[in-house]
C-alpha cells in the first residue's frame, strides 16, 4: 500500500486518475489539492466518485504532499516544475501528467511553452515515461514525465517502422492526427463549448503543435538520427480518443510489415496489434490504458498507412501513469488497468 | 468460482454483461453463443475484448448451456421462455435480460407483446429481479426476470413516496422518461441510425409502451393498490444514461421528503440519494449499477418532482443481472460492480 | 428596405439573425456592433457568412444605430434597457431579444433577474412579441419584447387547453422541457464545454428558472386568471431544439383536442399542427420558423400530453424576431423565413 | 419555369434536394417517386416540408418521368442507369447523384461496382459535373454524373497544385478524408447506428474505396499525365460535413501557394479560398453549397498541406446538382444556392 497525492485534480486528467486509483488495491490516496476548490468534497464536483472517495480537496500549499511515496501532477503546464524540486527532496516520486519534463533541450520547451524554465536541472534526470521504450529507466526513476496523448499513441505507431534502419523515408513522415474534445482540458473557454465543437470537424495547430518537437524528441532519441515529421491534428466530435494516420514511404518493399509490428510489440502488455485488414476503432479503447494499432499497404503501393488509437485520458494520460507507478513501484504493470473498454 | 453461460450476446446488454462478467472474481465464462456468429471468435466482434475473453461464439443448439451454473439471456423478447424450462430442468439458474418473465398475468403479456407465452406456468415461479424490492425472494429464485431499464428508474424514484400511505396522489402519477438510444438495441433499423437520432429529441410510445405495465405491477404489487400512471418516453441523441423526471401531487405536506428519500435507500448499496437541491447527471452513472436520485418541492408548491438516473445498459441491464447473479450465489452483492463511473 | 441594426452579434442569437437578414429581400443591414470584436470582419467571427456580408463589427458608442428603421438586441440580459431609451427617442424601433422588456412587473423582474432596471417606464409599452397572441399590437409597437425560448414552445403548446374554460385544471400545468446547449448562449463556461454537455442528460433550475414567471405572465394574461405551473427544464446534449412535453388534467373529456388544435391554429403561418397521434421531431423544425404540435390522452385517461418543438434559436429567438419585424413594417409575415428546415 | 422529376427521394441525397428544389423560383416539382413509400406523402416521411411540397411519392413505373424537363437520380448505384436511356429518348435531362456514370472506363466501373453497365454507350458522354473543370460542357449537356463527395473536396483541393507542372510530386498524393455519417445513406444496418458511430472514430476501406478511382481519374483527365493517390477514408460521429487533409511534396518552393489557389479560384462563385493561415471548420458550410479551402506549408518544409471542407449534402450531392441544373438551364448559377450556412 502506497500513499498517492494528486495534485490539481479538477480537470480531466485529474478525475481519470482518481477513477483508476480509486479501486486500485495498492493504492490509499492520501492528498487530492485544488487551489481553487480546498475545503470541498471531492465528490460534489466528480458525483461519479460518490461513495468511493471520502475525502476533500486541499490547498496544495497545506497538503503534506511530501509524505506521499508518489505524488501525480495533474496541472496546466509550468505548474509542476515550481514544486517537483521540493517534493523529490522530502523522498516523494513525482510523475507530471503535463509538459513540464516532456522536453530535454530547456531552450526548445521554453520556445513551445512561452514560459522560462523553473527547475531545468531536473530536465536530463526526469525520465519519458512511455514504458514501451523507457520501461527500466522509468523502474528506477524518481521524476517521470508522462507522455502527451497525440505522442503515445503517433510513436507508438511509428516506432516499428522506423526502428528499422533503411524500411522507410524517415525524413518525410506524416501524422494527420485526431483528438476528442477533452484533450482541450476542463477550462473555460469558448471554443470547445459544446455549440462550437459538436457537429464540426476541423484541423488546428497546423503551422505549429507543441506535441511536435515531443515526438520529434522520442523518435530521434530512439532511431539516433534526425526524423523529418509533418504533424495536423484535428478536432473529433466526441468526448474521448485519438486516432492517428500515420503515414511513410517505403523504400524496402521485401519487409512483412505485420509480422513486423507483431513481433515488435508481442511481449507488450498494452500495445494490441489488429490482424491483418484491421480498422481499429477509438470506441474499443473507451476507458481502457491501451494502444491498438493496424498496418496497411493500400494497393500495394510504396505508402505505409498506420492506424493507431488511444483513449487521450487513458493510455494517453491517467492510464499510462498508472502504469508508470505500477513498474516504479514494482507492482504487476496490469494492476488495476485490467479493465474492458466500455463499448458502445 | 461459477460457470456461466451467456445466450444472444451480439447486442448491447450481452457485451455489457461480458465486460461486467470477464474481470468479476467468481466467474468462469464456459459459453458464449449465437446462432448467427458460431464459430467466429467474439472479440472479433467486439475489440473491446481482445485480451480479455478467449472463446468464440457458439451455436445454442450445441453450446451445454445447462451444465452452466447460471445463463444469462440477452436476447430479443420470446427467446428466452423457448429455452428456459429445459434449462431449469437440467439444474441451472436463469436471469432472463429480456421481457419473457416480468408481467405476471400471460394475457397483458401477450397483448403488450404480441406473442403467445411459451411457458405461461413459471411466469408465477419467476421472480422480478429488482433487488430494491425483493432481495430475498431473488437469493433463492431459479429463474429471475431482470427488470427494463425506464421500470429500474422509475420505480426506485416513485417506490419512497408511494409506499407511505396517503402521501401523494397515486392516481396520477408522471413519468417523463428520457433514453439513450443504446436502449433501441443494436438491430439494423432506420429509426436508430445515427443520421436519424443524432442531434434530434422527440417523444416516442406515448399511445402505449411496454414498460408501463410492468412499472404499473411492480409500483401496485408494492402499494397493494391500483396506481394510475402516465409515461412518456422520449429518445436523447446520446448512447448511454436515463433520466427519468417525475411528477406527483402531495397530499401530505409535513413530511421531510429529503429525510424520507435517504432513509428508505439507507442501505442499499446501488441507489445514491443526492443532497438536498441535487441535480443527477447521466454521467455520473456511465458504466456504473448505481440509481442516483434527488427529489425537490419547486417552489415549496404541492407537486414533487423526482430525478432518477441510471446507466440503461447497467443498472437498467447487465449491471442488475450481475447484481442478481451475486444474491443469488451468495457473493458480496457488490462483486464485480465497484468501478466508479467513466466521466467524462 | 430598411436599416437594420443588430447590437450584440457575437453571439448565437446573434449570428442567426445575420444568417435570416442577410437573404431578406427588404434588409439592408447597416450596422452590427460588438464592443470586443469592433474592427474586425464580422465574417473573421463567422466564417459561413463569407461572401455574404461586407462589414466590420463597429463598437456600439460609435455606431450610428439611431438612424436605422429598427434594431434588434442580441445582447446579454440587462444591455438593451440602458440603450434602448435612446434609439426610441431617435425614432428606431426595437426588438430585444434578451429578456430586458418580457416581464410587466419591475419588481418580478428584479427579483428574476438580480438588476435594477433601467426604464421601468418603458415595461407597459413594450409589446410581447409572440404573434400567434399580440399581432396587432406588435404590428404598431415601437418596442418588442422577443419572448424566451422555452415560453414560445411551452405557450403554444398550453393556450389551446387553457383559453377554452372549464377544459384542465389551469391550477396544476406541467411543463417538462429539454433544450438543446445553443440555448446557454456563447460565452466561456465550464458547465457547457462540449465534454461537459455530450453524452450527458441532467434537469437544471429545477428550484426555479426565469421562463417560469414568463410563461406564467403570458398564460394568465391570456386567460385572465391565475394558473399554476410546475417547470422542469432539461439539457439535451445536442446543439438546437427544444421540446416541451406538456401535462395537465383534463376536466370535460367530451372535447375532441385534435379538432380543438387544429382549429386553434388553423390561419398560423409558423404553427404546424401535427395529425393524430403525431410525434413532433426537434430535427424537423431545425433552421426554419416553426412550432410543431402534436396532442394525445394516453389510454383515454384524463391527463392530456402535448408535445411542442422549436428551434430555440429561430422561432425561439432570430426567427421569431424577423417573424415581428414583418409585421411590424407591414411586410408578408413569411418574408425571409420560408425555408424548409435542415434534415438531417 | 422548368419541370422536375426526382427518383428515390427517401434517402438523404433525395429530401436534401427536395429542401433546395422547393424554394427554388424557376422549379416546378412534378413528380417524386419511390417504390416503397409510394401513395404516401412525402411530408409524411420528411415532416421538415410540411407546408412546402404538398405531393405524394409516386411509384417510378407509373411517374411521367418523360415529361419533365430533368430528372434527378438519388437512387442507389445500379438504379439510375437502368432508366436513363428511355428518359433521355424522351427528351428530359438527367443529373445522377449515385455513381452509375462517372467512371468513363465501363470495366474500371464493374471491377469496383460489382455490376454490369446496363447502358456502357452513355459512359461517354456523360459528363462529370464538377462546374469548376467542366462548366460548358454542362451547360450543353443531356446526362451529368454528379460527382461523389470526398472526390469533390479532394479534387477542388489538389486541383491548383497538381494543374501547375513540376510543382508538386503527382506520383504521391495523399488524401486523407474524414466524412459525416449521412455520407452512408439512410438505410437500415448496423455499422451505422447511432450507437456505433457515436462517440467513435475509424478509418474505413483503406484497402480500396470506390471514390479512389473516381479521384485519380478527374486528376488524370485535367493534368494528361497519371497520378498516384493514396486515399484514408474514416467516418466522424457528426450528421453532415467532409473534411479533407491533403499532403503533397513540393518539388518548387518558390511559388506563393496563397496566391495561386486564390487566383485559381477567384471567378468561382462555390470555392472559397481562406486568407492566410486559415482552417476551415465543417459546420462554417453545414447546409450551404460552398468548397471551403485553406493551404499551408508547415515549418516551412516541403510538404504541402492543404484543407478543404464541403457538406457532402450539399457541394457534395444536392447542391452540386442544383448548381448543375442552373448551368444546364442557363439559369444565374447561384440560383436558390445563395443561403448561409447554419453555424451553430
Amino acid at each position: 500500500m502506497i500513499k498517492v497525492g494528486v495534485v490539481g485534480a479538477t480537470g480531466y486528467t485529474g478525475v481519470e486518475l482518481l477513477r483508476l486509483l480509486v479501486p486500485h488495491p495498492e493504492v490509499e490516496i492520501t492528498a487530492v489539492t485544488s487551489r481553487k476548490e480546498a475545503g470541498s468534497r471531492v465528490d460534489s464536483l466528480f458525483p461519479s466518485l460518490r461513495g468511493y472517495l471520502d475525502i476533500c480537496f486541499t490547498d496544495p500549499a497545506e497538503a503534506s504532499l511530501g509524505d506521499c511515496d508518489i505524488v501525480f501532477f495533474a496541472t496546466p503546464n509550468g505548474t509542476a516544475m515550481k514544486m517537483v524540486p521540493a517534493l523529490l527532496e522530502s523522498g516523494a516520486r513525482v510523475i507530471d501528467l503535463a509538459a513540464d519534463f516532456r522536453i530535454r533541450d530547456v531552450e526548445t520547451w521554453s520556445d513551445w511553452y512561452g514560459l522560462e524554465h523553473a527547475c531545468p536541472g531536473l530536465l536530463n534526470e526526469a525520465v519519458y515515461g512511455l514504458p514501451e521504450i523507457n520501461r527500466s529507466a522509468i523502474a528506477d526513476a524518481r521524476l517521470v514525465a508522462n507522455p502527451g496523448c497525440y505522442p503515445t499513441a503517433t510513436t507508438l505507431g511509428f516506432l516499428p517502422l522506423v526502428m528499422q534502419q533503411g524500411l522507410v523515408d524517415r525524413n518525410h513522415l506524416i501524422a494527420d492526427c485526431k483528438s476528442g474534445v477533452s484533450g482541450a482540458g476542463r477550462k473555460a473557454q469558448v471554443a470547445t463549448l459544446f455549440s462550437e465543437a459538436d457537429e464540426n470537424f476541423k484541423a488546428y495547430g497546423v503551422a505549429g503543435h507543441r506535441h511536435l518537437p515531443e515526438i520529434r524528441q522520442t523518435l530521434e532519441a530512439c532511431v539516433g538520427d534526425p526524423v523529418g515529421l509533418t504533424f495536423v491534428p484535428h478536432l473529433i466530435p466526441m468526448i474521448r480518443g485519438i486516432h492517428s494516420t500515420l503515414y511513410t514511404r517505403l523504400q524496402d518493399k521485401s519487409v512483412d510489415l505485420q509480422a513486423l509490428f507483431e513481433d515488435y510489440y508481442a511481449d507488450e502488455p498494452f500495445v494490441d496489434v489488429l490482424p491483418e485488414g484491421g480498422l481499429p476503432e477509438t470506441r474499443s479503447v473507451r476507458g481502457g490504458n491501451v494502444c491498438r494499432i493496424a498496418v496497411h499497404r493500400p494497393q500495394g503501393a510504396d505508402t505505409v498507412v498506420v492506424l493507431s488509437v488511444i483513449d487521450n485520458l487513458v493510455k494517453g494520460a491517467a492510464g499510462q501513469a498508472v502504469q508508470n507507478m505500477n513498474i516504479m513501484f514494482g507492482f504487476d504493470e496490469r494492476l488495476g488497468l485490467a479493465q474492458p473498454a466500455l463499448l458502445p
